[in-house]
């Protein structure tokens, strides 16, 4: 096995748990449906396979001190900063770039930061699988998530499962990949979920540095040069400016769409380990245990003929009084009352915030 | 005339108003559906027709600072301090002997400092009858309110209009009174209002210093004892302890049950000056005007798909989807969110509080 790498994309900027995230510490930096922050179990599921001086966080100049603050134990140079957000082509390019700099033939986890994974164990089981497959197949692996639900928010990967005994691998859950499929309407979310042969695109992916480097050179050539010129620049003065120039040449393109869906060589692992990309607060909800009257709270909450409700008082009080299926959460300077179901307008509060420049909440 | 003395009773605790109301803020400190709050408003109001070396504000221990910040330019002998709470009998016997140690024959217009009155004009009117008729007829006089709905919350005073002749006083609104009746049920309340002869009892009286007094003693002997000594006691060292001693010695009584309801010669002048006793957030959100949803805000709001709800941002920001008939009540510390009609159970929650020895919250 060669060495292994982790890349942790940690750079996303999440107006959805507003008022919890900010634009200083967004959901990664939370402590949400879990002990510790979203990037520090990241992190921790990792830790048996990949060491720490292999493990790179790719975040943005934001947010770079909430890094650095959370994981002091990571050598700094592995926190590769963007200039600025360019989607996860970009992100997972620069990254493979360095490690392909350290270790040619170095084996890349990539994951995003914010998610959640309630069996970790099963989690790792599935990543030796996908590691065992890119360095026997020279593959872009990725991990797909068993559906539980005709879920309309995820993208879908139809696995290939027809030519059963020429695929090696497939007591282990993994597939070649037939195809890639958008977000779909609930119709045909329905039939994916029925046809048994599809699953939830988990954004994870498992390579060789190499092998995605290729994969990028053929498919999005651009970005492939400016990628070369960056790792010639790493470790030298010119670095910084190089790697500004570069990403102000790139386009915002996503590795899915840029490389995933045109490359030929793509297998996925099916995995079932309690995952959520805990995209908004009704999500936190529907994951979050409730007493007798469907209540769930955290800190200091006093409900008295409420039902149903999910309070986050955060370092203060919250009362409530005769209110039904409400998300109410306090932090130190705003409260967010959100009708249960409605959480995804949470982005729409904070876009208006942005236009009255009420930066003080942003 | 004689000299005309204010009482402005102001040590009300006042937990209906949580979270702005506190124990060393109760309601009369707020600024309630007015600029000032509702105690400055109190004084203003009287300012023309009592002097300031002649008003006299009672209050507690607690809030003694709160209100010497407040009202700077009272003397601060002015501020009489009762070393607790026992309901309006004794609190007014002790303006009483103040007052009547100034002046035997001193007129006191006894006010409490939490009510709105939204035409001062027609306020003043009033008590310039009452303080005629309490003058000519040595009577105790009460203010009634015009009744504007069937409401239950408050007591109502039945007037005597039978012997029309007989009263000079018609034309000015003043009559002798029949009888003082609890609060009621709705069907009484119903009942009451058709009659035409009840109104509400506000709680304000206009006297001479003497009259009341004379009524204590023949009414509620025990207190008029206490006062006795109390006001020999004014202006020697001895008056603290003889205060704290005869407050100890005396039963927790209202000036109604104890004095108005038994004595004989009361008048109740009836007026109609935009009066609330701004019992609760229900009755806030009722006196406030509203925009096209139904939303009444203050400070920072921002609501998306929301309807009829009152939101007091305080000095943060609160955001609301998809919600309605809320009352949002957000503080430095604390939120309430409580559904409209339930306002009145917002005691409850502070007895809560009170009981889980939250005191930082109360």
């Amino acid at each position: 096995m060669p060495n292994i790498f982790a890349v942790i994309m940690a750079g996303g900027v999440g107006s959805r748990f507003w008022p919890r995230s900010r634009e200083r510490t967004p959901k990664q930096f939370l402590e949400i449906l879990s002990s510790g922050t979203l990037l520090e179990n990241t992190l921790g599921r990792i830790e048996p396979l990949v060491e720490k001086i292999n493990t790179f966080i790719v975040t943005n100049k934001t947010q770079f001190e909430s890094v650095i603050k959370l994981v002091p134990f990571l050598p700094k140079e592995n926190i590769l900063v963007e200039p600025f957000g360019r989607n996860t082509a970009p992100c997972i390019g620069l990254a493979a770039s360095w490690i392909h700099r350290l270790d040619p033939d170095g084996l890349m986890i990539v994951l995003p930061s914010d998610h959640l994974v309630q069996n970790p164990e099963e989690f790792n089981r599935v990543l030796n699988t996908a590691m065992k497959v890119a360095v026997e197949k020279d593959a872009l692996v990725t991990i797909g998530i068993k559906p539980s639900h005709p879920e309309t928010g995820y993208g879908y990967i139809q696995i290939e499962d027809e030519d059963h005994d020429r695929n090696p691998y497939r007591s282990e859950g993994a597939y070649p990949v037939k195809t890639f499929a958008e977000k779909p309407n609930l119709e045909t979310a329905e039939r994916f979920l029925e046809s048994g042969d599809f699953v939830w695109n988990s954004g994870m992916f498992v390579w060789k540095a190499s092998t995605i480097l290729k994969e990028i050179e053929v498919h999005v050539p651009d970005l492939h040069e400016q990628l070369q010129a960056v790792q010639a620049s790493i470790g030298t003065p010119a670095y910084k400016q190089t790697l500004e120039q570069a990403y102000g040449l790139t386009r915002n393109i996503s590795i899915d769409y840029g490389v995933m869906e045109k490359a030929g060589n793509v297998y996925v692992v099916k995995g079932d380990f309690g995952w959520s990309d805990v995209g908004s607060w009704d999500e936190v909800v529907r994951m979050t245990a409730r007493d007798a009257d469907g209540n769930s709270t955290r800190g200091k909450a006093i409900l008295r003929g409420s039902t149903n409700n999910y309070v986050d008082a955060g370092n203060k009080i919250v009362a409530a009084i005769g209110v039904d299926d409400l998300i109410i959460i306090q932090t130190d300077d705003a409260v967010l009352v959100c009708k249960k179901g409605k959480s995804q307008e949470v982005k729409e509060i904070v876009d208006f915030i942005r236009r009255k420049q009420m930066n003080d909440y942003l």
